[in-house]
């Protein structure tokens, strides 16, 4: 296991990077009126990539997750540059988080992760036929890339430390599509 | 489809009710310094519960979410009352959202939504045994509540408005402990 960066200071800053909340006044079709809260989205679409290896096996990242402070095991994601659609940036995180590249990429779905809060929305886009190529990315630390037979699918669902709910969904939508396409 | 609420008033408040935010200093094993911002906990724990009537069908609910400004087919969840455990938060939400109560409740697993910007986290409980039973919430309108024949979950898990990717993981995983367990 990877050893967890300390944490040197928490802070509540003035403004955030990365947030933005919203408080939204609503009426309902009964009458009732509510007043709710949201997180703005940035706008900008994001990508998760399940690669599937010549040998079967998947592809996953352990990589620390500042929420959790803690290391989880999961699939490459990440948010789409300006102009890249949602295939390329898949194949864009999967050589710089993982180190290989696909020639076939096959976009699935759209997931929300807390459809109630935020309007965020990622892709899910399954890699086939990878060959090895690795990409620049901005980590803070280079990422254990774990290898995890697709036929063990149904441990690895359960497996405590792959605990994120989209990747768990990728895990088995991925099963699901393998058994029609592949 | 039930029709969606007015939006009032979008306005960014200047202290939130729901979301505070952390601003976190890390200095990673290989002296790499980053900050990086996430969302606080409240603490509190969620779940989310997959109930199975008596003739093999799911209890889905459609509900208004704030996020997408849209209503999205998904299961019941919401938070646990203090000093609630998940088999008790499960099957009191059921009621208030569903309708049913369950004389049969069972843990699955701890699922996080975005664990690189947030600490939260559900228990996936699996409600069967079920009579028919309301609890007063605190919902805004009373929820459509939508009944699917659990062996069409493959279907379900591809429906554009089942989006919610932990209650896409929550189907596949209920699917899984069926086989092995009813």
């Amino acid at each position: 296991m990877p050893i967890k960066p300390d944490i040197l200071k928490v802070d509540t800053p003035k403004t955030s990077r990365l947030f933005r909340v919203e408080q939204v006044d609503l009426r309902f079709s009964n009458g009732e009126e509510r007043r709710f809260e949201r997180l703005a989205s940035s706008g900008r679409g994001a990508v998760m990539v399940v690669a599937i290896d010549h040998n079967q096996q998947l592809v996953l990242i352990r990589e620390y997750a500042t929420g959790f402070d803690d290391y989880v095991l999961t699939f490459p994601k990440g948010l789409s540059d300006p102009g890249e659609s949602p295939i390329e940036a898949a194949n864009r995180e999967l050589q710089e988080e993982a180190g290989y590249a696909a020639r076939q990429l096959h976009v699935i779905r759209e997931m929300s992760a807390v459809p109630n809060y935020m309007g965020h929305s990622l892709t899910l886009v399954i890699a086939t036929d990878l060959y090895e190529h690795r990409l620049e990315g901005d980590e803070p630390e280079p990422l254990e890339v774990v290898h995890y037979p697709l036929q063990n699918a149904d441990t690895l669902a359960m497996r405590p430390e792959f605990h994120e709910g989209r990747a768990i969904a990728a895990l088995f939508l991925t099963q699901q599509w393998v058994k029609s396409n592949y």
